[in-house]
């Protein structure tokens, strides 16, 4: 497949004539070809109004047909084959392993909604039938399911070149609840972006869906992004990327006629906390496994573990030897963009020259104009309340330990802590009684609290919660990883003495379906 | 029980020293004793301190006792007995038997959100056991449960002095949730809201629940209310009002520095919709049947008809003048408040002014300083369409038909309008074919769409939806009535490799509190 460096509006590839922006090799810093034609508001324009037209008619389409859709998808792109995982190495600077893992997980996520469409349980169907004898007043029939919001603006993650970007989670799960995505492709990989969407554009033909079912824009400043949140027929979006960007869009959705929500998933430091007896027994072994979570895919997650709080003393001491040990031997690695090189290196050196901050390790040297050299500093507890640019995210493998006098302290500094995307607890069963303490405030802020590992690594399942309270996200009631990362994209609405002709097939009292249903409040499994 | 006009902070009775506001009989206008101290600043921050300490501790006591709690309540309020329903029929000015059934409504709903706890499906439980020897990499064990989102803002509303006011929906489901809630009364009826402050402060102190877990300011101006809404310590807002006065809340909500979610019940003309057969065939009953709910409680519902689309012709005349006829002897009734009846006289008679809208009948004259006379009048489709301030709420018993050419102009109107609690479709059998073309259209603007009926009335069962895109309400994804309701208060929070023994019980392998569950995404019944 070749990549033509145009937009996709429908079923249309069209020369975006608004600039134009390139893929750079992350590695070296030169501009790839082709050249990206930027959309122009007439573009942004088209593509609403065929996402608008295609809304009414694929939400309503055969569950089976969506599911098959979404099957298609990840078929297509596993069709593009090589040149998929060459470019999106080439864009990211991510090694190639761990872009063809992702591809994996992409595809992955797209059979997992494939199932949860079939199943059919995110429908929500709850039927309370009529009463026509209640006293004093006849009770109606009522009847709800949950319908898709309509069309969803998709910005595509730097970090995740597949797996969060152009058919990633956000996309999937849009697609999945019945909402047509326009995606903003990310300037980081444009070409990766192209290869994917013509993939899903694609898919769209081979499922004969409405062609506004799907659009890929380029932008070549912020207009375009900012054109689809503001748009009144873009009814949600999805956003991973940074806080000041994803702040930005909440402000654009608030101030709407009507406001619409965002799920903007954005900055967290994820705390590991180390409890004595675990400190004391695993000190070292748990070091350097922190070292390997810290120094993955260049610190570049946003569940990146950013901040250590433990006591103080030589088990501390043990650990942080044996974390200096590992990131000295770790490779500086290439970054996504050599914007987000410069920023890691600038917040890097501006705690480093912290007065109240002790580097503590380095990673290996860079050996790369945009390579990130992994770095581990240390403060005391007073100096980490009373500063807060110290709560800050840095974007790469950076990390923060903060050396507290006691359980007490660690706990009061969790309390000074924002909404966070998850949490470690690193404990021995000595330590249960302690950590028991803490859980109040940690589930109070964070969207995941994990025993014994680091946050990297987010499992796509239905129990996983990759969200949390801002600013970790926009919105701490909903998750972008797993299954549940549908219900962002959908209301319920009733239905008051519908006549059974009218019925949607999901509310039928047959249920040709087969759903899972409320019936009077009681849960009633079809099988 | 006496009526003290004492703020309640936690356990306590404290005098507001902010200024004072007395209850107004609302036939008369008078004011009632005694006089009501508003809260001050420091009395709003001993409030929102004890709710904070009270929510780690109310949130994890079993469901049974936060069952209990919320019966309690319930029967707490039956026995303050006739001095409530007194106090509420001359604040609110509705008629007794409206009052007594309301109450049967606010004690129902407590008693429904008991069982709804007690059952625990709003607990979502979903559990991905660990599989260790899966390939490339295990997987983790999750688990997933969702908590309470912490204290909650409560504003009654004036329309339900008892059903969604201090104990109504918005508090039943915040405290079902696990939330602490903190009610400012509303100043239409100070008396009441203080008998039934009191009967939950009861509650609490019989349940043996900490103090902070209920508490109840009255505001004399608007600072308790935006200082509420503004406190870091709460977590979310119900609101039901006025337009101006929810998107003012949702404005304080977005600027703090952790954006909560605020779920305000605010604006709605709920589109009644006569297709050709049925009003042909029954224009007259239907039209009886409308001024009876438009007339309803002197027309102050969210769910009020305020809006008529039809064809134009000689069966649309007999369905007006059978309305027409019914308002004719429709009594004119005392509104809840001067202020209301101000503003309604005032927006009927900018409406009967309104160079595109004739008046086509009016209600009984007013026998009283504040008695709301119902109005019904009519423009044509392309004035309606031309003219927005048509498609404003006059909250009363206003109502305007627009006369259409063609059922295309109805579907067109349709898709003018703002977002709706509910849209009423009348029809007949013969209509079907043509009221599915609609169902789309109102499915994406609407909460509820009912069929040979109207909006007044909403059932409080399961599978009602009392919501609606914006404006109708702050978040078209929330139902205000309803079990459902509950689900606004939480947000999923996820474990992962926790040992069972710091497992929170909702999620331990072994079920203790016999939950539905949903195993490695498949629903599994406890019995």
């Amino acid at each position: 497949m070749e990549i033509s460096g145009d937009l996709l509006i429908g079923k249309h590839t069209v020369r975006g004539t608004n600039g134009s922006i390139k893929g750079i090799d992350a590695a070296t810093g030169e501009a790839l070809a082709p050249a990206f034609g930027g959309a122009t508001l007439e573009q942004l324009e088209q593509a609403c109004a065929l996402a608008w037209q295609a809304s009414d008619i694929y939400r309503e389409l055969p569950l089976e047909t969506r599911a098959k859709f979404l099957e298609t998808i990840a078929q297509n792109i596993l069709d593009i084959g090589d040149v998929l995982i060459e470019r999106c190495v080439t864009e990211s600077g991510l090694p190639r392993g761990r872009i063809e893992g992702e591809r994996g997980r992409t595809v992955g996520q797209l059979r997992m909604f494939a199932a949860v469409v079939r199943e059919g349980d995110f429908l929500g169907v709850r039927i309370d039938p009529a009463q026509p004898q209640r006293q004093p007043l006849p009770r109606v029939d009522l009847r709800l399911r949950y319908v898709p919001l309509g069309p969803v603006a998709v910005f595509g993650a730097s970090n995740f070149p597949l797996a969060f970007s152009v058919a990633g989670g956000d996309t999937a799960s849009a697609l999945a609840a019945g909402c047509p995505v326009i995606a903003k492709a990310h300037s980081a990989h444009p070409g990766t972006s192209a290869l994917v969407g013509r993939a899903v554009q694609k898919a769209v033909a081979d499922c004969g869906l409405p062609e506004g079912t799907f659009s890929l824009l380029f932008d070549s400043g912020r207009d375009i992004g900012q054109g689809l949140v503001s748009d009144r027929r873009i009814k949600a979006v999805g956003f991973t990327g940074s806080r000041g960007g994803g702040t930005a869009l909440m402000k654009l959705a608030a101030a709407r006629r009507e406001p619409i929500p965002v799920y903007a998933e954005m900055s967290s430091i994820n705390p590991v906390l180390l409890f004595p007896h675990a400190l004391k027994n695993r000190g070292a072994a748990i070091g350097k496994a922190f070292a390997g979570s810290l120094a993955l895919g260049a610190g570049q997650f946003c569940t990146n573990p950013g901040l250590v709080l433990a006591i103080d003393g030589p088990e501390l001491d043990t650990f942080i030897e044996a974390t200096a040990a590992a990131l000295s031997e770790t490779p500086a690695a290439t970054m996504l963009t050599p914007g987000i090189h410069k920023a890691y290196e600038s917040a890097v050196n501006k705690t480093a020259e912290h007065g109240e901050v002790k580097t503590l390790a380095r990673g290996c040297a860079a050996k790369g104009a945009t390579q990130g050299q992994a770095a581990l500093f240390s403060t005391t507890a007073e100096a980490f309340r009373a500063n807060p640019e110290l709560h800050e995210e840095i974007f790469g493998a950076a990390s923060l330990i903060v050396r507290c006098p006691d359980l007490a302290t660690v706990l009061d500094l969790v309390e000074q802590l924002e909404g966070q995307l998850t949490a470690a607890l690193h404990i021995d069963e000595a330590d249960y009684a302690d950590a028991r303490r803490f859980l109040p405030a940690l589930e109070r802020r964070t969207g995941r609290i994990l025993v014994n590992g680091f946050g990297t690594g987010v499992e796509v399942g239905h129990a996983m919660v990759h969200g949390g309270p801002f600013p970790s996200t926009a919105d701490g009631r909903s998750t972008s990883v797993g299954s549940l990362a549908i219900d962002r994209f959908l209301r319920p609405v009733s239905y008051q003495d519908m006549p059974e002709g009218l019925l949607p097939d999901a509310l039928k009292t047959a249920n040709p379906l087969g759903l899972n249903r409320r019936l009077d409040g009681k849960l009633q499994l079809s099988k």
